[in-house]
């Protein structure tokens, strides 16, 4: 099969763009690379509501197996993965969580940002670019706001480096994650911020945005929305339904979730946030970029004068939406069914529950030693 | 459909795992919840090849569209993504990659780690079992290596916190990622190091791994495999297929790429390899969480003396695998078989170099100014 | 000498704060140690000035060689230091300002800050804590202010973690650092919020301050002062003051001071930041752990069109004062003169206006080639 | 005052260099300036001793108060320093440890670290480089070894990054900080590896080192000196010299150095590491710059099962010695006198025990809700 592929296209100057359908594309492939695509070909999207919006080059779908934990707080999880034990453990964490009462979560918007980063002069000018801008406020806000009803400009922070200006927009874009509105909205403030001052745009996206990166302008102010989420668990349910104490979990979030994070220099102090993270945006059509941010953050444990259970997490950078990107494909759009939420806080609502039942029984595993035995039993399937 | 949910499971006493079949799951949650599944039913997959193998509560699929970028360097690019333009953008920077003569890459086996995390009675105790752990090296790498032939024990970093000794175990794992066969090797030495030193393992995984939280660590160290890629674009091709100059492109790296991303405090130094590293894994069967991993390192450009770019890449934490985890999934088999890789040197290569084509097209886009004006388009179509 | 130290001590019963003098205590040292203390007695303040007040147990002074650099922008640089060729580089690097028709430099106050960490009863007692903070910022500012009348409380910055409420108070201080008068203000604050919201504070200082760590805090939003110097330099001038060109230095700074740095997980993406601020804040008497926060920052240097080099430091976490802390000292006094700055101001400026100078001329070495030669030189000295 | 200083300097064309001696560059200051510089002028090291060796343009010294701290394990502790409390607070920290049977502290030679960068043709030719490193290291530890007795190469660590590679040469330098040693040393190895390998050296300090700037580099895999220090406090002594308990002592570590300094992203999850480190290196000759560096590590606590308190600290990155730079100054002689170290492990220890001291006490201070009024104290006889 060596060369096939760059016989096939560069010999033959043929462009996969040029082929008028997936299956035009599929079979193309699979004549010259004598291979099948039959599973990849086996999807119930409609082309013409993806193509040229969500993908191009398209020939089918991945299917990625969907399971559901949960419920927990009035949601089910869906989880799309290929991690044995996940939905299983995820499942575990909430069913202790809700025989115990349920939990508390608290979601506070921060904003979409998107951070163009300018040309200056030098640094008296970089100053004189960043008052004009803090004077415009309104006139940039009202700009931005005629590129988008879904959108909302809430502030602009400011940095001057060298001759360079790096800004960050930060936008309410309501149930949308809204990347690609605040792209189109942040391009016709810059137009604005260009004429009007003199500097010149370098780049639309400066990385103080800073979108889809591990990042402690993210972890310090937030990004999308910061997560909060908390339970109770009496040491009875935690015995029994995840095997261990409350003193071996407190242990093991100290020496590993702290201490260990701090002598491996990570952003994430935490068990596995990105597991679930990644699984519940695979599942709902989120973009899946985004669970390199949504890794930050910090699980916490204490246990309580009665030795019961206090156990928390904290995300302080979950990009997401119930609309736009990739939630209003089919499959995708029925797991936000299942996920039983109607708008874009009740999604984080039930992520920020999810992450935590998620953590809660990862680290009881690990404190009961456990962790191995799960994967063994996996492992001899894999065989 | 306020608590449907809490009352379909909690009130009922139900719980998924007891269903026989994903599709008994599907007809409870569309009964109770009275919501249809009808495109989650619609896959290809034996639901006997994956259920407690990779997913445990299956009730289907999540179809996320398949595109494909390249050719570049003989191989093709599966891309799973709902992001409009990150297909064609991966295949213009194919392009000018391959118009220019293509790319260099080169791979270098770090490991899959593990860290387990110990309790010691003190500081002279850590000492201690630290240099047991040294002196028994052949013993302990002997003693994991008898879980598999498919892994073998490369070294063994160890750092001592206060009664706290964190280890990190660094894997050969063939073309596997690995992390189940090492969770379980690690936990055999751990069993001995417990048995031989008195010291007391507290969790399998300690944080000293550091699995799937972006962390200095990995970026410093390097896990799973570095990659580097680079290639050198003649201005006439950086003019006709990327619509910018060398110089534009230098000056985007330069003010975003590092000095935005050193303003941030991130620890992505480049422009959106988390986009390109999620797609390909989602395409082919890795562990998405993993994506968080993947979004460190660095994007470097320069002019050279004739006006030429030279551009590159580096990827110092690239956890990935041609065998194992979701990658024997049919439509996953048949992305791998697109790439044309056979073994996870070969991927990982492959990884390289759609990342340096990403890298390159996104800059140029952001260079040229043209970010927007394709997300307008995009956004067009969106309404 | 073996156990002198713990038999003059422990069997004696004897602790130095008894004695009634720095001489009695060098008296009962010389005669215990069978040592002489000859030049740590040797000084000129007088011992009542300052024991209790920047000292306890007093037995005399270090001397630290003191030499000066300079000028740049009607400043001189009184550096204390034993790093021999420091005061000889930092002053070739204002000769080659100066020549070159001198620096820009720009002063932001972000303020002194301290932060306090609460208890609360959880997450939503955090928020309820949170917004009564913000609802009640004029009381709380009148009653730090009431203190002392040299703060103003500009603004208080809060997040939650867990049942933890961390704080942020940042103050004007007028020409000093003062980090004591805000210790004090916040304590008042402190015991408002304990009382009116049944929050409890766990710290009065709970590293959200951040004092005397490098943090990426600090870096992003600022501490203290906020500094920028920036400076245009002929190629004439770098070619005879510094003895390279300005290609060379911009190579430097590129593969030193970002691309290096980034490789190294730094926060200081400069060359030697630390030296310069270690040694003018020991020679006039500033709190010299602040080195640790001066240390972040970033270097710039750009090729202008005209083959000159543009060339600039950025100081996000400036802290220091000219009243308060040691500045009364007699020695410290004479810096500051020799110095002559009026206001803290004036000291930022004359501060990044010698970093500036510093990082200049030991890039220039490097690319240059002489460091080595430098040190070879001072090496045989030290023989 | 206003313009005295540039006339003095560049009208008269005067350089303080050309003086003869310290008294003719005051006086001169003195005339030009219209100041007094008495307390400066007043020392007692021989100027030729300095001059040329430790400091250039030398004006006379600057005197910080001394004072001493301890016993603890056989040491006295010196402290330079202007910040009221401070010795006082280590003192007590000693007195509690003492009482208490004792620290427990352990050294590990890490290595003084140079990191060059070169320059190479590409990816490919940087791993070529890297391999002829690796292959001729008894050549390049034997060249480096030629000039010095005194220092010893350990390894070397590199890195590619595009066309650079950076080396980390680790060396034992004995009882010497040994910085100008290892530059010299290491610029032999550069000259060896250009002329072998045509790779071309960019800077001899290529921020791989890296020296003076906190990084994760540094804490990861330490630098000169690794320290731990541990001791068990019974309750009774926690109560009656700390006036506070062991549970809020370990509330204070847990909310205030872990989580407190996770929220501020610091590299020092410590209370004030900077604080002692600075004042000892102040008064025994110790690079001032390094106390960046030092202020990076981790302060521990825990509640023992009889209720009695454990506390740790952890130093990866201690850089000092007891010979070279500024040790051979007769105040800074009598300090390591006081000391009571006869080499660099034992000034280690010394150190490494007296931050325990430190951080115990002001952690106590915090925990006990006194450091306001400490503050308040020291305030009142600041006016």
């Amino acid at each position: 099969m060596e060369n096939l592929v760059e016989w096939a296209f560069m010999k033959s100057k043929v462009s996969l763009r040029e082929f008028p359908s997936a299956q035009a594309r599929r079979e193309f492939l699979e004549k010259e690379l004598n291979i099948n695509l039959h599973n990849i070909g086996h999807f119930t999207f409609a082309e013409e509501s993806v193509a040229g919006r969500n993908i191009e080059n398209l020939i089918g779908a991945t299917q990625i197996p969907l399971g559901v934990a949960g419920p927990i707080m009035n949601h089910l999880i869906p989880l799309a993965t290929t991690e044995g034990a996940l939905v299983a453990s995820v499942s575990r964490g909430c069913k202790a969580i809700m025989e115990s009462g349920g939990a508390c979560v608290e979601v506070e918007l921060v904003g979409t940002t998107r951070g163009p980063v300018f040309k200056t002069q030098g640094i008296e000018h970089g100053f004189k670019t960043k008052n004009w801008i803090e004077k415009n406020f309104s006139l940039i806000a009202q700009t931005t706001q005629k590129t988008s009803s879904h959108l909302k400009l809430l502030k602009i922070d400011s940095q001057i480096l060298s001759k360079n200006l790096y800004l960050r927009f930060y936008y309410d874009t309501g149930d949308a994650m809204g990347m690609n509105m605040v792209t189109i909205a942040t391009d016709m403030a810059v137009k604005l911020i260009e004429q009007k001052t003199k500097a010149r745009c370098i780049a639309l996206a400066g990385n103080f945005d800073i979108d889809k990166k591990p990042a402690y302008l993210n972890f310090i102010l937030g990004r999308g929305k910061k997560v909060w989420a908390e339970a109770v668990l009496p040491k009875k349910i935690v015995r029994e339904v995840l095997k261990t104490t409350p003193e071996k979990i407190a242990e093991v979030v100290e020496k590993k979730c702290h201490l260990g994070s701090m002598m491996s220099g990570s952003m994430g102090f935490n068990s596995h946030f990105a597991n679930i993270i990644a699984a519940i945006f695979a599942a709902t059509g989120q973009d899946l970029a985004h669970a390199a941010e949504g890794s930050l953050g910090i699980t916490t444990a204490e246990i309580l004068k009665n030795g019961d259970l206090y156990f928390t997490i904290y995300l302080p950078d979950l990009m997401c939406g119930t609309v736009g990107g990739g939630t209003h494909l089919p499959a995708q759009q029925e797991a936000l069914k299942i996920m039983n939420v109607r708008n874009v806080l009740e999604y984080c609502r039930a992520v920020g529950a999810a992450i935590l039942a998620g953590e809660l029984s990862l680290i009881a595993s690990l404190a009961e030693g456990s962790l191995a035995k799960a994967h063994q039993k996996l492992g001899r399937k894999n065989k």
